[in-house]
């Protein structure tokens, strides 16, 4: 029995053989021990390789496996690789990928290399090239984008026993033979057959009577977040896809959604942590991570300092209460995390639609309803504390105000911002725990300074009456 | 053609009038509407009505829809609508689920109210129970707990006209056709043949034949993470799953792993949001939230009280340069903020294993250079920003050598802590930005007054000397 868990097991073992091979230089022994190894084999030792190995390995694999070990790499990757081979080998292999595959390598190819695209196309079969190009229009992140043309399409007047002998012969080509989608003379959709539903079928039964007409389908642009949504809400494996005039053009396999699915939790926890960085994090070195982290970090710290400005401001009170001084990472702190745990929440369930905009009221009056508690019960602790290190009742009551008004507001400001981003058309991951951190900070220390003056204003000598 | 846009919509447009048939209490106008809607329409429909109202449709449904209905709700939402109706009734609708979500069910029953539960139990055919319990005791976040056994097994020496004809009567009862198992007399997993391949051979070919005999396959144990990473990685649909004796026992079909993936998202996202909180955001009252996110932001803001003993202890210093208070939050804010974004980039390639345990040093040292290179451009920052609001240039530097050393550690900090949390067996997502937060708001005021006491030690009255 093959178990997974021998592939990353196998690929470890296998490199020091495979270099041994490579050292060699005997382009047959590395021909045969390439040709044992099974495709996710293969892509675990290909990680091990230093890039010239990498070369002789992927020139040394017939098209095919060449061709799926590609497909694997990413778009970064997959035209440095190609950069080192012969524009008849590559365009061999670039024939043996899916035609969505293709069109993504081609669009690689052609952002790293024009020059050399232009090439490797001129190889390529004008047919395959049409199909791919076909795809190229469409954005990466719709249905366009992850849709295949090699769907299979039937007319409504065929029988079970035509549809079958139809299956055969084309059935290598198609990336699923499982759903067959009926169309009409203008390939309009019409309906769905089930494989299923044909093999249970008498030979003579048509296609009209077997299918089913009630279809759910996407367009071209529907976002990728939302197919994945329509996949997981009616337990689909396959969608297809239609353009402006309701002709179908493609088919959407739940297979590429699972990959979309892990990419979005990517980028909505990168948002959310204050690193929305568009890089592959094990493989950026410290300048690139350096470049794209500051260009975030610097917005943080620059809006930071208005928190010196505050403070700055009402120095006096401090110089006066040195104590005062000591709580400010405490309560500040906190209304942080309490405002960014809300946000979370919120952001959360905004990404997966359990919350629309027009939840925001609801939202706000229970945030409202649970900042109060929160702000009570974090507020008596404060008095408390700070009666403990401090006998002037005055201060222990002025911080346990404090702290309940920045718990509350900290709720309402963690509940409220990420619907004000959705509202902008802005991502709202991208309020972020540091953005809202950030945001409390210099918020926290308005309400403590504001309050302190309310409640010790007679006992400052620059304060002699409580601030309007 | 449908476009699933509409659902939504219908289902608003379509409470008015269903309230209306409720009002009439005609029990067969409102079986007739109910015969109308789709399944999707009808859950939309669901969470518009009051409990009561639910309850008059669950009713007045057929067993089937009834069922599908059932098997969408939680398990917290399911028990509380069986409440309300007959044992029989309920056994009626409950042979009507999967296996799997059968099993789910009872479980969910069973823990609300045992005695209920052996009521139901008593209805539902023994055969049916036996499917279920034997699911019963997997655990919900692995294989076990995901598969069905409704898989279709076939043996290795049947011919392809054999498969198709067991086929046609096997199909109705199984979760999917499109791959059948070959087992031997032991149940031992020998191959797998997909209907494709079937389709395009003879009738008279062998499985032996046709079956391609290397299989992926899982263990009832394999965590459901790891079954999604295994699908996805693969590009697979359908999983077998073995027992300890390599008896094939279920499949795992890849529309449940979707659900499983968003569900892992949510959970890790919680969890670095500081709000590591298993309950429905959407539904939970303001009490329940309160008691769930409270007892985490307790541990915060008593871990937070360091700060003030920190603080407190330096006092001194303060009291004789106060502004050196108002450059507090920018210093420990910006250290949260740099430690909460790399956590962030770690914690994520943990989850999708791009990271593992043993890349540790190779990190710490990509983020020491990272790091080195964040805290020289924030610490220049920040001396210039203090020397134009501040002419003594000895706080300037002071102010540059923290900003220095703080990023530096934040950023060593939020690389290391996910790693030693894998490493003691706790999910690295626990970390969380509120938490990096927290441990860097005191490191950084440890650093922040060290550094103050070097370099301007001379300057201080209370510490004639650089401290030891």
């Amino acid at each position: 029995m093959n178990s997974v868990r021998t592939d990353a097991a196998e690929a470890t073992d296998l490199v020091p053989g495979l270099r041994a091979v490579l050292l060699t230089g005997d382009s047959e022994r590395l021909a045969a021990l390439l040709a044992d190894l099974r495709p996710q084999a293969l892509l675990g030792v290909w990680y091990e390789l230093e890039a010239e190995e990498r070369e002789r390995v992927l020139s040394a694999l017939p098209p095919e496996p060449a061709a799926e070990l590609l497909s694997n790499l990413s778009s970064e990757e997959q035209p440095e690789i190609l950069e080192s081979m012969a524009s008849l080998q590559v365009a061999e292999m670039l024939e043996e990928l899916s035609p969505d595959d293709l069109a993504d390598t081609l669009q690689a190819l052609e952002a790293y290399d024009p020059e050399r695209s232009r090439e490797v196309r001129g190889f390529l079969d004008p047919a395959t090239l049409a199909v791919a190009d076909a795809l190229t229009g469409y954005d990466e992140e719709e249905a366009g984008g992850l849709m295949t043309p090699e769907f299979i399409s039937v007319r409504a007047t065929m029988t079970a026993a035509q549809v079958l002998t139809f299956l055969r012969r084309a059935a290598p080509d198609a990336e699923t033979i499982y759903y067959l989608y009926v169309v009409d003379a203008d390939q309009r959709l019409k309906g769905v057959l089930s494989l299923r539903q044909l093999i249970v079928s008498p030979p003579e039964a048509r296609v009209q009577e077997m299918m089913s007409p009630d279809i759910i389908s996407i367009r071209t642009d529907t976002d990728q977040e939302e197919v994945a949504r329509i996949m997981a809400d009616y337990d689909l494996s396959v969608l297809p896809v239609l353009d402006d005039d309701d002709r179908l053009v493609g088919i959407v396999t739940v297979d590429d959604v699972l990959d979309v699915v892990t990419e979005e939790a990517t980028e909505d926890i990168h948002r959310m942590g204050g690193a929305p960085i568009d890089i592959d994090y094990v493989r950026a070195n410290p300048f690139l991570l350096f470049r794209k982290r500051a260009s975030w970090l610097v917005l943080l710290v620059v809006s930071m300092t208005l928190t010196f400005n505050v403070i700055n401001h009402y120095e006096h009170i401090l110089a006066e209460v040195v104590i005062l001084a000591a709580f400010i990472p405490l309560l500040i702190g906190t209304g942080g995390n309490v405002g960014a745990q809300v946000a979370t929440l919120v952001v959360r369930a905004l990404a997966t639609r359990e919350l629309e905009l027009r939840d925001y009221f609801r939202v706000l009056w229970k945030e409202l309803k649970t900042g109060m508690l929160l702000g009570l019960a974090f507020g008596l602790f404060m008095t408390g504390y700070v009666f403990f290190f401090q006998s002037e009742p005055r201060i222990a009551v002025a911080l346990g105000i404090t702290m309940v008004l920045i718990a509350l507001s900290a709720n309402l400001v963690g509940a409220s911002l990420p619907f004000l981003f959705r509202k902008l058309g802005i991502d709202p991951a991208l309020t972020s725990s540091p953005g809202i951190t950030t945001v409390m900070d210099v918020l926290g220390l308005l309400i403590y300074f504001r309050v302190v003056i309310w409640v010790l204003g007679p006992l400052l000598t620059g304060e002699a009456a409580p601030a309007p």
